[in-house]
């Protein structure tokens, strides 16, 4: 994938045509099998398979640097001929994240990915943006150590930064801006920042760590991170109930936070989604809004806490409770909820999928799901929800064939709906996925123009030539 | 206190003088008893008891503001006269914070301290910044919840926003960082920005209100936040036990840490601080290094969780277990570990006491404290040392009379030593009580000229005139 003959981008690839002293001083700096023209891998690095942006928004070339000093000297360069530079990391991000909306460099982070130290006695961890989670986790079990986060499998922690990303262990250990000591930095003006030290809580002057969590690569390229990890409990209970109506369930999660237990998972499908996973997994579970827990900790407390959840559960109507005894049926059932996104897609296999991801006050879930469950049952498209419950966010997926443009419309409207609605509920158009090019329209309604100011100061003295990802967060009305 | 003459500062009070036709402008904003030129009020202000920092830093005029717009009006006029302003709440903090080093407004906020909301099922609450702690958990209390940070009893909430603070507790429920949702705040432009929703979570552009946590006013003025709130947990131990070693003891703490379980405390004293406990509440524990810890839960695991710190301290050579059974009995023995630093009083009556406030990696604390402690031991004044040892963080209460200049300097000695160390073992000059002017000599050690160069870019952008709280958290250097 990083080889192939060099070419020089056609005419017209990029918004901002290259300068060529640029791609020369870049060969001369960047080893030659890691400073890629090839159009194949620019239309990788610019169609996001992931994302159901589909635009052309392709990079002049992809590089792919092994250092914080090479990723210095590509910023260094960009710098010099005004070149946008955006980074990319698995590309698992769903709002465009990677998307080199004015062409330059896309820079590949994946080839740092070096576990640089672990420090078994701190529970932390040092390693290379690049890591990928699941793979950092393979190296930790030895240590009876985990990261607990868990988006999209294949995604990265420099990426997982960028995004202020977390997942449906987010309610028991917090997201990536709770779970990360400190990180290092390429600015725009070539400086490489260190944000914090290792230490498990420091009140030394602004927070860069967290400024540069949900930044998505418009301050900055994020190159090393400092990870706290967890003890990987030692016994856990997975189970799952159904319910008669979403109110239910969604009573259910609240009970949960009030009665003080820490369950580490509080996961909602809707009946449309177990629909889904029955046809995708040959199973036969009853298709009505169900919950799946798992909770965590000594094998008495995991028993204990899964009586209290029951108890919880039975008074908000659950039944069909199903218990995850050993630990290949946890697997199995937990596989069903990791691969929701998948299954969903044999309710229509012909379709690409639209992902909401909005976020409320917990009290307002029942009736944000609901509201939109209304619209949803009178679309001629189809769609399921997913919630990580405990949080009150949820994410829906909507499908629709991408070449039917009344149905792309019909998407983009549900989509939209689902965020006013949310956003009147005093909730955020994005739980998780972050901004990248599909929320911008709605941050001025989520923060006001008075935040956007400060977010758009902030980005103007840190990036003044914008460099870094232009394009994203930020309406650019609060820019420059 | 707020009532008084009005009277005119002398010349010469402020070090930027503060012109006549502002004080007229702001004597027409605010009313009469909210507008104090009274010497003794601004005395108080300008001279916070609570911190060993004894310079003359007084205000030309305390304000009294009672809602977010007199705020904005006051900074509003600061800005247009060029007049600096010093947010001011209980002024608990240790580190000169509310020192108006350039005279000016002292805005202080605890007429501001309304609860406006609270949402029992999404646990959280929106308060105004003067609102103190203590106040709002006997609030929450017939409710079942809590806020979990418990710094000095009347720090306010907004001063605990603006100096990242944390307190004993922080080993099970994070730092301000991690339990506030949502904060309001002045800029120097007079812009009011609300950082965030109400959501538990979100992804939705630069991470706000984290900017605004910790940086002590420097930015803008905090005037409403949005808490997290937990639950009052059903059954709780209280236990302390006494060591050979420093070392014994800190392994307990990373044992503890490593067991999994979540103790809500686990707080190291050092045989010096047991001796001033010991003097000032007329107990006779054994003078050696002390854990004492909370665990709580449900009553069971409340249980469990004692066994296993037992057996965890018993492969460290613990001894002198005592556990308090009843409520009163709980409250009495964390009532010596609340009352330390007035303990610690009664080993020198005549001295004040100088606060030191490193964090190190959980792995260094012992080396840490034990390189300390060879220093102390040798020094003419008396110390003694107390650890939230769950994270790493412990302070040194050095005792000296505050007019013997020899004794001075050599508390200053110390000080910078105990800093010296703990930044060479990868740890803060401040976990918990923020920079202020006191750690300031230390920031470009900590975090090197790159990462203070952003602050000072952010400082400079969001306050071009410099009026909010200048001299603070970044050496001048760094800005403007």
């Amino acid at each position: 994938m990083i080889s192939g003959e060099l070419t020089v981008p056609p005419p017209g690839q990029s918004v901002v045509k290259i300068p060529q002293a640029f791609i020369e001083e870049l060969q001369s700096t960047i080893e030659e099998d890691r400073v890629n023209f090839d159009k194949d891998d620019r239309d990788v690095h610019g169609r996001p398979w992931y994302s159901y942006h589909k635009i052309d928004a392709v990079p002049d070339v992809v590089v792919y640097p092994v250092s914080t000093e090479e990723v210095v000297a590509v910023v260094n360069l960009c710098r010099k001929y005004k070149v946008p530079i955006v980074p990319y990391g698995a590309a698992t991000s769903l709002e465009g994240h990677t998307l080199t909306m004015k062409g330059g460099v896309s820079i590949d982070m994946t080839l740092m990915k070096k576990i640089k130290e672990l420090h078994v006695e701190d529970m932390d961890v040092v390693v290379e943006a690049g890591m990928g989670w699941v793979e950092l986790n393979e190296y930790l079990k030895p240590e009876g150590l985990f990261f607990p986060l868990d988006p999209g499998p294949g995604a990265t922690v420099g990426g997982m930064c960028a995004c202020r990303c977390s997942g449906s262990l987010a309610v028991r250990y917090g997201t990536m801006r709770d779970n990360v000591l400190s990180l290092k930095a390429v600015m725009a003006n070539g400086d490489v920042v260190k944000t914090a030290s290792r230490a498990r809580k420091s009140a030394a002057g602004y927070d860069l760590t967290r400024l540069m969590i949900g930044s998505e690569g418009t301050l900055g390229i994020i190159t090393e991170v400092t990870l706290r990890l967890q003890k990987i409990p030692e016994a856990s209970t997975v189970a799952m109930c159904t319910f008669p109506s979403i109110k239910d369930a969604a009573d259910v999660a609240i009970g949960i936070m009030h009665s003080g237990i820490q369950a580490s998972r509080v996961e909602l499908l809707d009946e449309v989604m177990i629909k889904g996973v029955n046809l995708a997994n040959g199973k036969s579970y009853k298709e009505a809004p169900t919950l799946m827990f798992e909770l965590i900790g000594t094998e008495a407390y995991a028993r204990e806490q899964t009586e209290i959840v029951k108890k919880i559960a039975e008074q908000h109507n659950a039944s069909d409770f199903i218990y995850s005894e050993t630990p290949e049926e946890k697997v199995q059932l937990w596989k069903i909820r990791k691969e929701a996104f998948w299954a969903a897609q044999t309710l229509n296999s012909v379709a690409e999928i639209m992902t909401t991801d909005v976020c409320v006050p917990l009290s307002k879930l029942a009736q944000c799901i609901s509201q939109a469950k209304i619209e949803l049952d009178a679309s001629p498209l189809t769609a399921c929800i997913i919630s990580h419950a405990g949080d009150g966010n949820f994410h829906t997926l909507i499908m629709f064939n991408p070449d039917d443009k009344a149905e792309l419309l019909e998407a983009k409207r549900l989509s939209d709906m689902m965020v006013h609605t949310a956003l009147d509920l005093g909730g955020t158009c994005t739980g998780e996925h972050g901004v990248g090019i599909g929320k911008i329209q709605y941050m001025e309604k989520e923060l006001g123009p008075e935040a956007l100011k400060v977010m758009g100061s902030i980005k103007s003295t840190l990036d003044p030539d914008n460099i870094m990802n232009p394009g994203k967060i930020i309406p650019p009305q609060f820019c420059y």
